[in-house]
């Protein structure tokens, strides 16, 4: 038996909503994520591959039945089932870090998907709780920063994201050895 | 032309290692993770995959010509090429959180193979600085705390720890709307 560095899950998980996600494995890896982390998932709208038990298993995915996850036709439907608290969204244009979110426990934690984000009429909608995760340039190369990659994998920007909520709300303070 | 959120990198970049990893498409997202950072990207030991222009390519990594790669043979040889002041481990196996690393710039982030994580021999050497993500476990659920998912995709777990990393040195402070 492997100890692992473990915290005891939020009484009001975070729930995470990808919209119209395109890539199976993207969607596995932060189905994972959430699993690993006891907050939800939501899956909304049309998306670009099955979530069926065998199409995930094709995909290696053997944990996904661990997933707390729902499927919804829109966010509409997502806000009336889930009633979250309150809803952040996420996108690379805007001028909010989300290092100033001010996450709280329940909250949810919207992503566009991989090609285009989110829509702009969903961040019209949004009332200004749209946030970023800042990339970085070198100021002293101007052909590189025009070059340069400016948006992360759509997996890795829900990660970062969860886990600074999870930091801010002390989900990560109460650490010990377990199973 | 889409503004988005960007702050200047260090002058001291983090250097992400990735010891023998197995699965192109993780090391794929984590190369872009670097290019998007400004970090420096290290693979060392044997690979699970070809990193030539054309194996990437097929593997849609059309940003990977952006990513300042360098292969070592071993982390001897990566040490010595690369001489960073620290270098940290992280592993799930070890009672010290990733938030209590106490980041510097150009510290050296070590990190192990999808299927089993950093040797035994590796830890033991590492001499105390090796630091785990914590996971989340249901205290009224026992039986889904002993099937839970317990760890994080590799290039998630790179995501996390390299941006705490930025977070905690200040990289993330002085941001900008920029191309």
């Amino acid at each position: 038996m492997t100890l692992r560095l473990r915290a005891p899950a939020l009484a009001a998980p975070f729930n995470v909503v990808l919209v119209e996600p395109e890539i199976p494995q993207n969607t596995g890896n932060i189905g994972r994520l959430c699993a690993a982390t006891q907050s939800k998932l939501h899956l909304v709208g049309r998306l670009g591959f099955r979530v069926d038990e065998h199409a995930v298993r094709r995909a290696g995915l053997d944990y996904w039945h661990l997933v707390d996850m729902q499927q919804h036709a829109s966010l509409d439907h997502f806000a009336a089932s889930c009633r979250p608290p309150r809803t952040l969204y996420f996108s690379g244009k805007t001028s909010r870090s989300y290092l100033d979110a001010g996450f709280r426990p329940g909250d949810a934690l919207v992503f566009g998907k991989e090609s285009t984000g989110l829509d702009a009429s969903v961040i019209e909608r949004a009332a200004g709780e749209v946030f970023a995760i800042p990339t970085l340039y070198r100021p002293d190369a101007p052909d590189e920063k025009i070059a340069a990659v400016r948006s992360l994998n759509l997996g890795n920007a829900v990660a970062i994201v969860l886990y600074e909520a999870l930091r801010q709300v002390g989900a990560l303070d109460a650490v010990s050895l377990g199973e």
